[in-house]
């Protein structure tokens, strides 16, 4: 079969594969579609670092795989075979399924694995990054505890977009933000444009976004913001102390990841409000520590996800979630990822939003 | 009556002042003892920043005092006279008292202080620096519903202390702490020792102290930590993932306030555990943001504290904290303030603790 697959930084061939053989309590998939993530595109240009992406030496500790690995890791596709110990009940040839596509080391000694909180185990990665195959080929195999049916009608394209979604959805829940809230954005790219999704479907009471690129923000007045702000030309602080009586958004949610919305978000977060950090940082932040004390805010952050697939599902079943198809920017073939995918997100990255592949 | 009054960095002189008249609901207290804290050293070497005092010519906005104001947050006393429409079930004249020195806008339009968290008003300062008298004097007057009795039996010099341990309370509290909980204190200075005596009096199961001078080391050995750590010659992460599975402290209380200290909480707390900051910061910190996501930590801060007088006495009275007076290292009288107290708290700040003055 054709795979995408990761050899170094600018290098990721398209190369001909053994399909995978589901093994005990796996299935195989039939990959329908599989979205660019900007760690795909991060991978592209630096290599991925903090020990989530194996070298051509040294294997990924759990997978025991080495580079090249096949990419891609947000996908969608059809059920074609159950290995042994399957449940039947739940899975069956023929079904449209997401794969929650977390990888860790489920040993019993992990605190973080035998709580429940795997994807802070301290060798947690992705399929699609650390090894064990990738939604950038033909077929995957993946344990059947990974694979989630999707909602009768809801097209592949979206369920390819479960997996992004899911980042957001987790985002949000550990922020411990409640309904009738008031959220500020930092960026509305592809990340940003998710948790404006999930606020909207979680009952926030006004959303605001901060975004410096005006096609962005336009996304994000068509996906139904409050209000959108250019920050270099705005107030992004007062404009929120005027919605929210004088005190600041209760949640700002960062998915820029740089200095200057970090800064925005200490001042324009309320007393005792959570700025919660959704993007990969370059560099160190500098954080002026008075103002966290002064205003007892809470700063935190998260890693992808842990079994929160199936409640999504469950919102996007119950329609609490509309147009997510619009964030669909680019359909391409699997031949066309490097140049009309990822250097797309580059060239391109203040219109594409999410660029689909169909290997 | 004499007082001790803040001009300038530098320049505290004794003064001869009036007394001060219990106004509407307000007792007057003869002071007892008032202990000298970290930000009245601050402000004697380089003033306090960030509105909180005022200056020569601008006035604090809640008390509209100038330069000079009366020194001293951290005291006890005993009623000598009671305003019109004091609550007289509640307070009387003799009773031994310590005092929550908060000062805020009040106003209906904050929200803070109509939502209970007075503390995080954008103008909350306290008695003893914004103006309103301090305890660094003989007599102050002070508002019913910031006055509070002392249990029985405890020593006037202990009540003045109720005010330091008020923030140790408090930051446990807003930290999520909850008993059984293994703890790790960076800095055991006159704070780091407070939030140990809290721990201790809420249940922790486990406290590690570090601390880089070998004097507080052994005061908080003497305090019952359950391990001490220099940091400069000890892997104090390794060390605390020894007693905790390996997975790091639930929580870290950062009394110290500066880098090296901020990088080891980083490091020592387990993944989705928890940094409390409870120093006054001289610089800006920087931070990894990719260490707080991929363990998905919260690091938060407190000012002061609201309203915790109350249950804190409670819990003295019932006997939760043992050996608070051993905390008392030195007692002086006011015409002493500068040489023998506030100097003395640089000099020789690796064994005092708690000085408190005698007005």
């Amino acid at each position: 079969m054709r795979a995408a697959r990761f050899y170094a930084p600018g290098d990721v061939r398209i190369d001909e594969i053994p399909e995978p053989t589901p093994k005990n309590g796996q299935v195989k998939i039939k990959i329908g579609w599989t979205g660019i993530c900007g760690s795909d595109l991060h991978a592209y240009l630096a290599g991925i670092e903090g020990g989530t992406m194996p070298d051509q030496k040294t294997p990924h500790p759990v997978t025991g795989e080495t580079l090249p690995i096949v990419l891609g890791h947000e996908f969608s596709g059809t059920i074609v075979e159950l290995g042994s110990q399957v449940d039947s009940k739940r899975l069956a040839v023929g079904q449209q399924v997401c794969v929650e596509p977390l990888i860790s080391c489920m040993k019993s000694t992990c605190g973080p694995c035998s709580s429940g909180t795997r994807n802070i185990c301290p060798h947690a990665s992705f399929l699609g990054i650390a090894g064990w195959g990738g939604g950038l080929s033909e077929y995957i195999a993946a344990d059947q505890q990974l694979v989630f049916p999707l909602p009768a009608d809801l097209p592949l394209e979206v369920g390819a977009m479960i997996e992004p979604l899911a980042v957001a959805w987790h985002a949000v829940k550990r922020s411990g933000f409640t309904p009738g809230s008031k959220c500020l954005i930092m960026g509305s790219g592809p990340i940003g444009l998710m948790v404006l999704k999930v606020l909207k479907a979680r009952g926030a009471s006004w959303i605001g976004v901060s975004e410096p690129s005006i096609q962005r923000r336009q996304m994000a007045a068509e996906h139904a913001a409050d209000a959108v702000f250019d920050p270099r030309s705005v107030d992004v602080v007062a404009e929120t102390r005027k919605v929210t009586h004088d005190e600041g958004a209760d949640f700002v949610f960062d998915c820029a990841g740089i200095q200057a919305s970090l800064d925005l978000a200490i001042h324009a977060v309320r007393p005792r409000g959570t700025i919660m950090n959704i993007a990969l940082w370059g560099e160190k932040a500098h954080i002026d520590f008075m103002e966290v004390l002064m205003k007892e805010i809470f700063i935190t952050g998260i890693l992808g996800y842990d079994r929160c697939h199936e409640e999504l599902l469950e919102a996007v079943a119950a329609g609490k979630f509309q147009g997510l198809e619009k964030l669909i920017t680019r359909k391409i073939g699997l031949e066309d990822l490097v140049e009309k995918g990822i250097k797309a997100l580059i060239t391109e990255k203040d219109t594409q939003i999410k660029i689909l592949v169909h290997p």
